[in-house]
């Protein structure tokens, strides 16, 4: 399912092959929450080139169901996307409900954000659930608690053991590769053995999940580290919830393969635009009358045809193709940098293009404050 | 600058040369408020083959400002669109701010609905804010008064009339064609008298304002009747604010070449879609696991690529992609129906056309109800 091609240094360049297509690695999934990558249209996702796309077990178990879907023929008929698509399992979004969800040993009980109705995830639910949508990748159930809480994180990972298990055994389909995800906080002895019961149950793929919520960036990159140290060489490995471009240089130069945000959409929302000039808040006064692209070196459609001007007016009279061109560039920022990153590796120089491009980025931003 | 290429019966088909191509007539155009048709990018404009679209000089002027526009290369520049353009006078909408404006034989008073600010638009004013936008077509500054009021009607048509002189008089660019706006309510002498009064200054066009403001049906196609006898032939007439796809082709009968409404995109906004089965409403459940297109007769990006059931799922949802299907839907639909109706005419079977089309639409929309 996965061939390394190439590493250089930590940083690895490698295949992903599913039933819908290849995934080229490292590479940056764009989050499609509802069955839509937010603002983007299919078709626009296909000329970024983007390659495989995210969606959320929660919302579509909610709205519309994942059966109304299955009746559809899954997933990728329903939204009409035949390249790759993830699901992740609901555990995240059912754990952040926080006042609305109990936890016991065998799931998680919790009030729909939309109606306040009475559901219940388990392991085996949420399996049944990725599987009416059929996405290609698929991922176990699982706790994520505060990261640097050490008694709960012990608790948690027990279960969250457990529920991998049934997840394994319930898991039905051949054609949908179902990922195990490492938990255990800031706590090495908690990660490592949270990898190696993981690896024990042979997954095709492994997740860094619990990382991004609250911890600091320093401890992010120690876990990733001793992730990479553990986790097996020929099989990918997946940063759940990064997106920050400065982040997702680093974690690839410590060995992750695959990454998944609403970041770029969600700032694009808020008038953020990342550039080769560093991150910019398009609503800034500055940019009225500034008649360049939103980054002079991007091809995306947004950078080919409108000025930051235009994208600033569209922003401010809250007209929707502003949120739109902002979405499209900024995943075609992300992606952009995952294939020269790609291409550096497999030329044996991304330490040289990872430093030249995060002192030059960083630098900006620094300037932009 | 007009060419009327062919009649049958009273409906014309034409073709209007403009500095930025041709619109062939009959012609829908889609309004694009805030220098953006709501939702929808400039090449999905273009892929739908949409000739000419229409700005709002009242919301440019106050938001970024016209003059921001001129010094960006003008409204095409500015936008990116580089077919025919087409600017209202901000006469419409400063005489709907009601309590916010007041009118004197100078000029209107108004009070910004952005930021209550204080304004005040004369038709020199109005003229030169159109001349800074740079449109093909431009608009006289007019008074649109309630159609019904005799009284009212005849005061605000001398005025008209005199502001329709000093547009005339103020009105430099070469490039741009201004065209005339016939008022009078629903009262035969004064539409006729504007008519005249209005031809008498010679304009390369003509528009029939003050219509679908409030009278019935009957009265609307009565006064656009009595327009088609005295407007002359060889310069076209522009319907101001129509686009109810039947009121569209019943227009087209009684002699109209050209006409705007941001109906096609707001109903989209609000989940109703125009098909060959009648006006549905998307967020209707009947739809949830309806695999067909939209419309079945449709090739546009959404009818080519998605389901009721997910477009559904999208509005339900409150996603954007929905706004943005079902706003190039509906724009679809009604180019389709003008290149139909202008097929037909220069075949010489426009009456049959008409009827056969508004039968069908009719019943089903009696259907759906």
């Amino acid at each position: 399912m996965f061939e390394l091609v190439r590493t250089d240094g930590r940083a690895r360049a490698g295949v992903l092959h599913t039933p819908h297509g290849d995934l080229l690695t490292p590479a940056f999934m764009p989050v499609g929450t509802q069955a839509t990558v937010k603002g983007v249209p299919p078709r626009d996702l296909l000329e970024l080139d983007a390659q495989m796309i995210l969606a959320n077990t929660y919302h579509l178990y909610l709205r519309p169901g994942d059966e109304l879907i299955a009746r559809r023929g899954g997933l990728h008929c329903f939204m009409s996307w035949q390249r790759p698509i993830l699901t992740d399992s609901g555990g995240f979004q059912v754990f952040s409900l926080s006042e609305m969800r109990k936890i016991d040993d065998d799931g998680v009980t919790f009030k729909s954000h939309l109606d306040g109705s009475m559901h219940r995830f388990t392991p085996e639910k949420s399996i049944r659930i990725q599987e009416n949508l059929g996405a290609d990748v698929i991922m176990c159930f699982d706790e994520c608690p505060p990261p640097n809480d050490r008694e709960y994180n012990a608790i948690a990972l027990a279960r969250t053991h457990a529920w991998a298990v049934r997840c394994r055994q319930t898991h039905q389909r051949r054609d949908q590769m179902l990922f195990g995800i490492v938990q255990g906080g800031v706590f090495r002895d908690l990660r490592e053995q949270s990898a190696q019961f993981l690896i024990g149950l042979d997954f095709p793929g492994y997740a860094i999940g619990g990382l991004a919520v609250g911890e600091s960036k320093a401890e992010m990159f120690q876990v990733i580290e001793w992730m990479d140290a553990v986790l097996p060489e020929d099989k990918p490995r997946y940063l759940m919830g990064v997106g920050e471009p400065t982040d997702l240089l680093r974690a690839i130069a410590r060995g992750v393969d695959m990454a998944d945000c609403v970041l770029p959409t969600r700032l694009a929302r808020h008038g953020a635009a990342f550039t080769h000039g560093g991150r910019i808040n398009m609503r800034n006064r500055a940019f009225a009358e500034d008649d360049r692209p939103l980054d002079e070196e991007c091809t995306c459609y947004a950078c080919r045809t409108f000025s930051r001007a235009y994208i600033r007016h569209l922003l401010q009279a809250d007209e929707m193709l502003g949120m739109y061109l902002m979405s499209i560039h900024n995943i075609a920022f992300l992606l952009d940098l995952m294939r020269r990153a790609r291409a550096a590796i497999l030329e044996g120089r991304f330490a040289e293009f990872a430093r030249g491009w995060l002192a030059r980025y960083e630098r900006a931003c620094q300037t932009n404050l």
